[in-house]
């Protein structure tokens, strides 16, 4: 979860590249396999067409390794990096054929998680000076939830819970269907195990009162301008100093310096998954090792 | 792969669909299940929280349905429509339990489908009056292909081969291992189904020329100008009437017009799959049936 | 996770039978096929060879809707009932070759699951009348773990962490690892998300003094005689009142309620679920209905 | 089946090894991960806490390898061996990382084989002496069978059937659906491969003589007095040579020897499988290497 | 195995022609889904181009039901009747979509079922008389193993063994690597179920008297002529009346009859599954409902 | 597809192996198991017992490395040799008891693939001289369908589309459905890539000019005598001179040729891959090593 050096884990990232190169290959790369002989032997230099923080480089070989476990893989840079528009990155030697095969799939992830990564950073970046902690969401592609997380702590940001299963978090509809944020917490409570954390989203002071009261572990501001929330934050650390205050709600690059410093400990941002713009990233085979492109 | 009413292809998408389930729900949705009756019952009502092109409702039915098969589903839009602010797009009856288990997945899906329906309906407009196609790419999130490539219909778009299976694209990089194109389309004619087409990524005229003697079935023009365009296109044509003509290359909504009146068949859009913008779609529970909420 | 009525979950349920079912049957089941008329009806009869308290009548619903949907299930009793030698628990109606054929594992299943109700039920009746919360650990049968922690609740436990990804559990080896408590709780709580608790096993005061210091939410008391937890559970209290605390250890049936009685809030026990008695069912066919067999 | 060389079955229990470290795992051992350096390297110690016969030295280092194929694995003991407390069994070096996350699943699965070895081997002891061989039945834990029947053979036991399809057995539900024994008998033999056994389970000296007559291969004497069964199986010697006799019921270490003088080839007892007690077996790190810990 | 009805087996069933269609529908059907209209309804007539003995037909019905279950299947025939050319075997009805989609693969799995059918009833056919069973192998194609021994039954043949599984069976290669038929022979013994039988292939009579000296239950002779294989079963039935005897090896239609009128029980015959001819068989739309098609 | 040296191919052939491996193998191979020492070492020596196209060597390869890596393999002949009765074909070496598992899936897999080669060369002798192509068709084995298309190719010929997706094929049932050739071709042309050819299924010179006119890029003449196919030749070529021309419809070895002269491009032949003879392979323990076993 947290690296990708964790065996149980790399072999369920390699069953899912398995089914991700079955998706594009199906029954052959017939373009590949009928062009390319089956001797031949290149290096592919990949590299940037844009600047950005690189994230992936660890799954782009794994996808290599996947499709051919003789290939030779080396970073030219690590995760994290902010790298310009035509460094090299990665270069990887061996079959021709291989390289090919492997091409799409290990740019199409590198792609995506740099894009992540490069706008989660640039909300880190604006919440400089301040102790508040970037968060993301569930709002992640489905399928890809570990790698987007993952893409999230490259760029500098924290993440939220993994799913459903890892945290109690009573939103507006539990409350709805559970009659109160009391009922809620109070059933919550009694089940889970005494491991277990619950968060309360609330809109007014009405609800952090009443969330309060019942003993939540953290409570969620939902959607209020950076005036309410100084104010609930300085009433809940006031009543309660151990409770966690996450801010939500359509926070922006404009607005979350000013929400950040309403001293709320963590802020989430749905956006940093579900709408970013990929990185362009490109292969070429046989290109001479260096550095940069001209 | 061109409707969602394929009984085998259904079974599949069903089969992601519980692994991406999985990977939200793992061990359980401890909230859901300490904070709602078992028996409680709701009306869910799910809206559009921006204007768009709608896209994935019946993936949407789908996620519903492999939760909860007893939830009572009913669309209020058709996929394709343009939808406004408000519409309510779905109503679905049943379990509160279920119904909250399904919601962030059938959400996660429906933003992002709508998003590309969305932003490929733009380019499509962009082309109105002209005979011109607007196609994908391969450049698809890893396993949503068959969703993303069915988003792009929605919104009016084509869709390019849809793997590397079934049809042959040979692009710079296989030209350097083939040694010219016209070795690379030899060897693939000879090898290749009688039923498989051959396309060829061109660059300059002579590369033009050299594919359409060695009978290449599609020229792809790449990254040229308009102006090389057009003669490209008067060349070929003249030639070798039955050759389509594909345009690719780094097009956007502010040059795809005068890339089309080129003449070319087919434009081709990277960004139609990998950087659109998720479309905000929110869940209520119990909330009155009817067109809009105010 | 806490009912068996999660759609997404039952999925997975029936997949896990699914393949239990194969382990037994292989290519067939050879007996029932060739002495039983394909179109036998019977009803069977499933009783306690002896008393104690029933769990797993949902999982063997399922288990019989896995063999054959057209079967016909009546429960008799509720999954945590404390059931006498003879009692019929179950009746089910249907062919007979589809009963005999999911027999072995209907009751397999049950015999365990009750060995562990029944167990767990026999500690928490020796904490009448105190505020402890008696839990299970990770110490599962492979393979059965949501099954087993089902049937601790059943029995009127609670249950611990369900896996190594829901909550931070620092023991003696971690300690050595990281190099001292402080070390690890500061570095597990850079990274976990907001939404995770950490505990910490401690053997000494100074440990526990150590764990309270660095901000762990939960402190174990490993192995601890009653004397010295009392008086740990009042210093823990007494330095901070929000902080839960275990007994863990070698804790068996004439010791529990003396530990209890220290003040600690959880007390687990690995033995229920690794060293249970299974309960003795057994299925009959064509036996008249009943609520006892003479 | 026999031992746990055969490339096919390791396959197999690769992967069941695999999904149960997923159901410990799930999205990441978030212990491990935050508070043990990556590069961390331990010798862990796995030694026994009670006195037993071991089982499962070969499933851990399955376990271990599946975890991280870098580790060195080096076992002190056989499966087999009578080991006393305190006895080091394993050791294993590398990543302190891989060696926490494996741990539980090595251990729980260990600490089950031994405790199904060891009541077996107490069962053959009472046996000493006497020709009579003691086998398992299907009363197994469900996804364990190959595993707990290679433990009954460690223990020195035998196997009955492996599963429904690879002998007939044909008991008293049977023979209520089929008519009589005859009717059954006779129905197998006519469908069966020529390959094939069939047993009956008998509960009188008529079923007994209709078994024989009808060319039973095995006779099981269900549940019957040690008199009884010597009269029966002299009967059965005297009529029929080549038939094996099998005793079954409620067999305990107290009546075993009594019921196994009657003369009896076989004797078969499901608690070997479903109640037995796990031996107690622990890992420490770091621990100086030894054959026994002090 | 027996028949198609257990419910555990019907979903193995379902998932090998889940992944069967999946090989021939890949990302779908482009014929069909862009030719046909999706509400397009018509009635599947299947009938025969050629005679023999019909088998599959409740295999097509699984087919069709995986397509699509709102599918409206009637057979007009049982698996193993006698069949004429143009002979209507079955009518399906309902969308014309789904009808295409699994038409090649209902047809593809009749054709093949149907050929051993055929094959093997012209065996049985060339018996007749006498009371010798015609046994299948295990040559049979991979992954229809259970198929294609069910299409012996149908054709009034019998199973050999499984797999290797539930039966020992020991050949030439195994009597070298055991030292000799005694060794192999006790060592199996030894280890094996008492519910499980031995087989021992031979080639001459010291090798039979081996075998029967060291308790085989069933002996083999392998490629014998027909006089020397009647002077073994003499030789066999004398001295041990309960041992079954089998032939193998080259025997076709010209020589069965003469082998099997040598005395022995069974004859084994690999052809029956691994080359036969495919019967003819065809479907078309929209004919009119009739027996026969003129 | 080509060759079978993909990664990402072999992987999932190397998944059906171990399935295929299953099938076979159950609960274990209890007479291998039961009689080889586990150290016993062998060379198995593969041989033809009757002559032929040799196809499937490196899927044998496979198979044995599935069962056991550790095993050396040697092949003396290469795919599409045509060997004599008693080539040695392939040598073995290693764990007897791996060898002995393996044995019957390679030998089934290679005396099918070689059947299919020899018959599939057998048709490609009889166009000696002739330009005609000759390819098969979807009437594959289900499961084995790039398996025996490969074999197709080894035997000289080529494949006609792989599947249902990767090509438009218009036959009678389609033509009925969409209404005529005209709708069922523009339907198909609108919806496909511009990647995809259409090939149409005619019986009359009406139907042939109709889909000259529709723009086919394939025109199949099903079962058409060879005279009426040359001025079908004629007269397509005349009209479009890129149209490629395929015969289908009942051809054997005595017909190919007269109706490969009329001047078709292709021929398809179903029964290359559904009524083929299996060829003879066999397998001996300890044989010396030679070209040829006398």
């Amino acid at each position: 979860m947290f690296e990708w050096t964790n065996g149980g884990y790399d072999y369920e990232l390699k069953q899912l590249i398995r089914s991700w190169l079955a998706e594009d290959i199906g029954s052959g790369d017939v373009t590949t396999e009928t062009t390319i002989p089956v001797n031949s032997v290149s290096k592919a230099v990949i590299h940037m067409k844009e600047p950005g923080i690189i994230a992936g480089i660890p799954i782009a070989q794994l996808v290599f390794e996947v499709v051919d476990e003789s290939l030779t893989f080396k970073a030219m840079v690590e995760d994290g990096e902010h790298v310009h528009k035509g460094t090299v990155i990665i270069e990887v030697e061996g079959s021709t054929r291989s390289l090919l095969t492997g091409e799409r799939l290990a740019l199409n992830l590198m792609q995506r998680l740099s894009g992540i990564a490069t706008k989660t950073n640039s909300f880190v970046q604006a919440l400089q000076g301040l102790p508040t902690k970037l968060v993301d969401t569930r709002k992640t592609t489905p399928g890809h939830r570990n790698l987007e997380k993952y893409a999230v702590r490259v760029g500098g940001g924290y993440n939220h819970r993994f799913g459903l299963y890892d945290a109690v978090m009573i939103k507006d509809n539990h409350i709805k269907g559970a009659g109160s944020i009391t009922a809620a917490v109070a059933s919550a409570r009694q089940q889970i195990p005494h491991t277990m954390k619950i968060e309360v989203e609330t809109e007014s002071m009405e609800q952090i009162q009443e969330a309060i009261h019942c003993g939540a572990d953290i409570i969620m501001l939902d959607n209020m301008p950076a005036a309410a929330m100084k104010e609930a934050v300085v009433y809940i650390k006031e009543h309660s100093s151990h409770i966690i205050v996450e801010a939500s709600g359509n926070i922006t690059l404009d607005t979350i310096y000013d929400k950040a410093a309403s001293g709320v400990d963590v802020i989430s941002v749905g956006g940093l998954t579900y709408s970013f713009q990929a990185l362009d990233i490109s292969l070429d085979l046989n290109e001479k090792k260096g550095g940069t492109i001209a």
